[in-house]
């Protein structure tokens, strides 16, 4: 891709928040942004075109799961994943890195790359920096991410040391290997919860020069004061002309602080996992749509949000559905969750515009059930 | 409802199969008709958009099941069925009888009705006539059925011939106790597998007088021959002015051959559950989705099929995401296999009207997968 694929349309005068366009091969994005998880190939419990509906611009998939089931060889022969699931908007896949690694004792890292057991059939692979990058030719997405380490939150100083190093050379050869001229690259910093480590990290990943910088190892069983610390100290450091994506976060008000500091992209699995758990997000605060309290409840989920499932139906259907274990439970309720993380980052882009996306997190925090504390 | 709202709009001139119109308060259906099951206020897997994108015309739901859950009281006061599923064409909601007697051990029948414990929790019920219409009238579908004993397909002669007497006195208390006139009130033919006994009952219940005429008794573990033998037999016994509905059947060879004896309506669990088993129905015949044999296989679902799946997706995908236990497996599978039955009906109503149906009906059987040998 050319160098000005991404644009820094306007940055917020009260902060850090900035607004972006990134172009891809499969389309433009307005950042922030968040991307919906679609693990294998589908964003759980959504058509395509269900997340047209609720104008999803870019999605996620993993290439460690696409790796093993269907193959990405396959799914080149198909056609590469846009059009496997017929999804013709941006796309972005994962590396492999964070899956191998909660492998736990699955896994044998080596400077080589990560041998594991598969977690479907405990079959073994080898997976490399050039693998990874290979599947992520095949498989076709207009982002794709460098193969890293990602050491848990509990990890020692000594060892995030020799983890990153190793991650900066596998990032090398990530870069190295990388021959499509049609995907994005991004690197990613890691550096565990250690902040001199992260600056580390981070001044070796942008050496290299990638087409963005994600910060990985976040969502790894760190305290929020740990992860806000982390965002924190890198924001200033991250290169101003590229978009800065935090992998794997988060609730509602991760996603409000990590724009704040200045961060573009997201990605999470709460809203569609919760979701399928009955957990839903409005503005009023999390709701656990099986309790008994909703049983004759007429009115729609969030009186406030404008989707199709808040328009059509009421909390006692929605309860009805899930306690009656039926699919469309899951439907509903991932349209509704999705649709809410989607209407929020629309919301944040709108303010950052206005420069007052300070004051749209000071009432989010204030106003909101979605407090820090929570 | 008045006394025509059941027009014969035409009887092919080469066998039994009509063409019919029924006026109901939520609408015209036009038959033959196959009517989606519905069960718990949700047809499985499919949203309304879904059923209206396929053109069903009347769903069915199950008085049993939302009898317990989530109570008939609680969907009259949402606004009855059709709101709380934001569903506004005609349903269809059976009376319990059959699944009340699916329970074995579980249910006692005396002449006031049948007591039984719930499959959810155990607790005990009673199910009268009365009761069976009372909840029916709160469901408020459009059309409803009296309330039945369906004995199973191994039920000796003298146990027949006293269940269908019962159950003739048990359409006259449900007709007494129906006081909606906004709703269709269809009686149930019983029998067994005895075609004397069959033509008793069914003496017996058009005595009575109904908006609609239903043979039950069917689906309950009889073979092909057994259920194709009542078909016939009623079928020229049946009222000619009025809809005739087979309750539970079946595959679509079995709709092929009812038509051609003159039925009219049909519900089944057939599509909707072998969809979420993977089995799919096709021009070329039953497709196990799951099989290695589609790993790779680029074509659509059935090449012949205008259905959205089969215009989208390929084979391999279908399979990867049933292999992988993915939701949007359950729902394209689904839409996929209610099109087929509802295709399947169109086309059969289609061919009524061009007098052709013996024809069709021969080259289903003749040139089809869909033979009766299968």
């Amino acid at each position: 891709m050319s160098a000005d694929h991404f644009t820094l349309i306007h940055r917020d005068t009260s902060c850090g928040a900035r607004l972006g366009s990134l172009k891809t091969a499969h389309g433009m994005i307005e950042t922030p942004i968040f991307m919906p998880v679609g693990t294998n190939a589908t964003v759980k419990a959504m058509t395509p075109e269900d997340l047209l509906a609720i104008n999803a611009q870019i999605i996620l998939a993993n290439t460690y799961h696409l790796y093993l089931r269907p193959g990405h060889k396959l799914v080149k022969k198909l056609g590469g994943l846009h059009n496997f699931m017929n999804w013709q908007r941006p796309m972005l896949t994962d590396s492999g890195g964070f899956q191998v690694f909660s492998l736990g004792d699955l896994r044998k890292i080596s400077e080589h790359g990560v041998k594991f057991q598969s977690h479907l059939d405990g079959s073994y692979h080898v997976l490399t920096p050039e693998l990874a990058i290979e599947i992520q030719e095949d498989l076709g997405a207009d982002i794709i991410m460098c193969f890293d380490e990602c050491p848990p939150a509990t990890a020692d100083y000594n060892y995030v040391v020799r983890s990153l190093e190793m991650t900066t050379r596998w990032a090398r050869r990530c870069k190295d290997a990388h021959t499509r001229q049609d995907q994005l690259l991004f690197g990613i910093i890691q550096g565990g919860m250690h902040h001199d480590l992260r600056a580390r990290s981070l001044a070796d990943i942008c050496s290299i020069g990638f087409d963005g910088y994600a910060l990985g190892g976040l969502s790894v069983g760190e305290t929020k004061e740990q992860m806000y610390g982390v965002m924190e100290a890198c924001a200033s450091m991250m290169p101003k002309d590229k978009p800065r994506y935090i992998m794997g976060i988060g609730a509602p008000e991760d996603l409000v602080e990590a724009v704040w500091h200045g961060y573009d992209m997201f990605d999470c699995v709460m809203p569609t996992r919760n979701a399928r758990n009955g957990m839903l997000f409005t503005s009023q605060g999390r709701i656990n749509i099986k309790a008994k309290i909703y049983e004759e409840d007429e009115r729609p989920l969030d009186p406030e949000c404008g989707c199709h499932v808040c328009r059509t139906y009421s909390r006692a259907y929605l309860r009805h559905l899930y306690r009656s274990g039926e699919i469309l439970a899951s439907n509903l309720n991932t349209y509704h969750n999705l649709y809410f993380y989607l209407d929020l980052m629309r919301r944040i882009r709108e303010s950052i515009l206005e420069n007052s996306f300070t004051a749209f997190r000071h009432s989010f925090f204030e106003k909101s059930v979605y407090n820090q504390k929570n």
